[in-house]
C-alpha cells in the first residue's frame, strides 16, 4: 500500500504515510485472504486484492471526513483538518486511482467489475444519505445504507477473494452471502457502541450518531417501541439541537433494552454467515473465518 | 453515458444529466473510436471505451470545478454551483465508479490497467500543481503540467483503442505516441486562446490563467524573453493582484510574438502527429484522425 504513492508527488507518499499509520483493523483484506487462502487462491494476487480494498476503504474515509467536516478518526487527526479541502478531494481521488490499479493487477476482469461495481454503491449509498432528511427513517432505509456503506465492501472482499480462487460460481455466490452477512453485523455492532462505549475509548460522545441525526438501529427499535416518549416525538419533527432533550434520549436509548435487541439482530447475521461457511473446506482459515465472525459481536461485550 | 445513473438516488441522474448536455467537444471520445476503427477494433467494445473515457474526463472536471469554485463550465452552471460540495465530492466519486466500470465492461485488463495509470497521472498533477508556487514554473513544469492534465488522458484514448483492436504492441506504441502529440497540442492551443479569444466568446477574462497565477506557454515565452520587463519582475516576485499591472502584462502578452511562437510550438506537436500516423492503415478514420489534428491548431485561428 505504501509504495502506491512513488514516483508521485512527495506530500501524497506523506499524506498515505500518514492515513495509513493510523492502523485501524485491517478487516477487510482479512476477510479476503482467509477466505482465498481457505478456498486454494493464489497468494499472490490476494495480497494484491487485499491493499486494493484497503485503499479503496481507505480513500472513501478520506472523502467521508471531508464531507463530515471530522477532525479526528481512530484517534489521529484527518488529512482535512491538515490540507486545505482542494487536497483532501484530490488525495481521495490519488487513492482511489491506486486502489484501481491494484485491482487491475489481480488480473481479474470480474474483480475489476465488482471492484467499481462496489465504488459506485458506496457512493450512492452517501448520496442517499446526505438527501434524507435527518431524523426520519425506516427499517428498509437503514438495512441499506449500512449495505452501501459496509456490507458491499465485506461482500467485495469475499466474492473477489473466491473470484480468484479455482472455484465455480456456486462457492463465489456463497462466499459472497458469508461477506454479506458479516459486513451487517459489523455495522450493526459498530452503531450499537456509538450508544454504549465510553467517550474516551471511542474518542467521539456517546451517541454522536443520532445527534448528527443519523438514526441508527437502536434508535429505530427505540422510536417503533416508544411512540409517545416525548422526546422521540421532539425528535420526529425534526428538532436535533436541544442538548438536554437530546441527552436524556441518549440515555433512554442505552438503557433500555434496544441494544440487546440490536446486538441479537448483528448475531443472526453473525449465525447466518457461519452455517453457510459450513458448505467451504474445512482448516485453519475456515476455523479463522469463524472465530473473526465471532470476534464482531464480542467486541461490543 | 446518461444509462450510468440509472437505479441509483435520481439526483444523480439529474446531475448527469446537466453536466452531460452541457456537451463539450466530446473530442476524446471520437479520437478513440477513430484510432479503434482505424485498427479494425470490436465497435461496441469502443463505445464502451469511449463512454468511459468522457466519464472519466467529466468526474475530473467535477472535482476541478470545485477545487477552483469555478461557478460556469461551457457557459452553464457548474455542479458545485448549485449543490453543497459534500454532493458535488460524491457526484464526481460517483461517475468515476461509473467511469471504472465501464472500463472493466471492455473486458480487456490491459484497457482496465491503463485507465487506472492515467487517473493516477491527472490526479497527482493537480496535486503537484497546487504545491507549485503561483507565478513560478519551468518549461519541463509545464509540460509536465499539460501531459498530466490533458496528453495523457488522449493517450488512452488512442492506447486503449489499439489495445481492443487486432494489432501488436508496435502499432498500440506508435498510436499513442499519435495521442500524446495531439493531447500536448490541444492543451497549448488552449492555454493560447486564454490569451487570444474574447471574453464573450470563452466566458471567462482574458488572460484569466495568469491572473490566477497559472503560468503557460506564452506567458513562459514572454518571461523568457523580457526578463527586465518590470511588469515581469513584478509577477516573479510572487504578486497577482494588481488589476492594471496584470491587464498591461496580459496585453503585452497578447501582442507579443509569443502567441506565435505558441502555436508554432502546437503545430509542430501536430506536424510529429501526423507523419506518425502515415504508418497507420489508410482509409476514413486515418483521413478523419487527420482532420481532426489539423483542427486542433486551426481553431485558434
Amino acid at each position: 500500500m505504501r509504495s502506491q504513492a512513488e514516483r508521485h508527488h512527495p506530500d501524497l507518499g506523506s499524506a498515505l504515510e500518514h492515513l495509513l499509520s493510523s492502523g485501524g483493523k485491517r478487516i477487510r483484506p482479512a476477510v479476503a485472504l482467509l477466505t482465498g487462502g481457505m478456498l486454494g487462491g493464489d497468494a499472490d494476487r490476494l495480497v494484491t486484492l487485499g491493499a486494493a480494498i484497503e485503499l479503496l476503504h481507505t480513500a472513501t474515509l478520506v472523502h467521508d471526513d471531508l464531507i463530515d467536516g471530522a477532525l479526528l478518526r481512530r484517534g489521529i487527526a484527518t488529512l482535512n483538518s491538515q490540507w486545505s479541502p482542494a487536497a483532501t478531494v484530490l488525495t481521495g481521488d490519488f487513492i482511489f486511482a491506486r486502489a484501481a490499479k491494484l485491482a487491475a493487477e489481480t488480473d481479474s476482469l470480474s474483480v475489476m467489475r465488482l471492484f467499481a461495481e462496489t465504488l459506485a454503491t458506496i457512493v450512492s449509498g452517501e448520496l442517499t444519505q446526505m438527501f434524507t432528511s435527518r431524523g426520519l427513517v425506516s427499517m428498509q432505509d437503514y438495512l441499506q445504507r449500512i449495505y452501501a456503506k459496509t456490507a458491499s465492501m465485506f461482500e467485495l472482499a469475499t466474492a473477489a477473494a473466491a473470484m480468484l480462487s479455482p472455484v465455480n460460481e456456486t462457492v463465489v455466490e456463497q462466499v459472497r452471502q458469508f461477506g454479506y452477512d458479516i459486513g451487517m453485523a459489523f455495522q450493526i455492532v459498530d452503531d450499537v457502541l456509538d450508544f454504549t462505549g465510553e467517550q474516551a475509548t471511542v474518542g467521539k460522545p456517546v451517541g454522536s450518531d443520532l445527534r448528527q441525526g443519523l438514526i441508527t438501529l437502536p434508535a429505530l427499535y427505540y422510536i417503533e417501541a416508544n411512540p409517545t416518549d416525548p422526546d422521540v416525538t421532539w425528535l420526529q419533527e425534526g428538532n436535533l439541537f436541544s442538548d438536554e432533550r437530546m441527552d436524556r434520549l441518549v440515555v433512554s436509548i442505552r438503557h433500555s433494552g434496544v441494544i440487546e435487541r440490536s446486538l441479537d439482530e448483528a448475531r443472526r447475521y453473525v449465525d447466518c454467515a457461519l452455517i453457510g461457511l459450513q458448505n467451504q473446506p474445512d482448516g485453519e482459515q475456515r476455523q479463522a473465518l469463524e472465530e473473526l465472525g465471532n470476534y464482531i459481536v464480542r467486541r461490543s461485550m
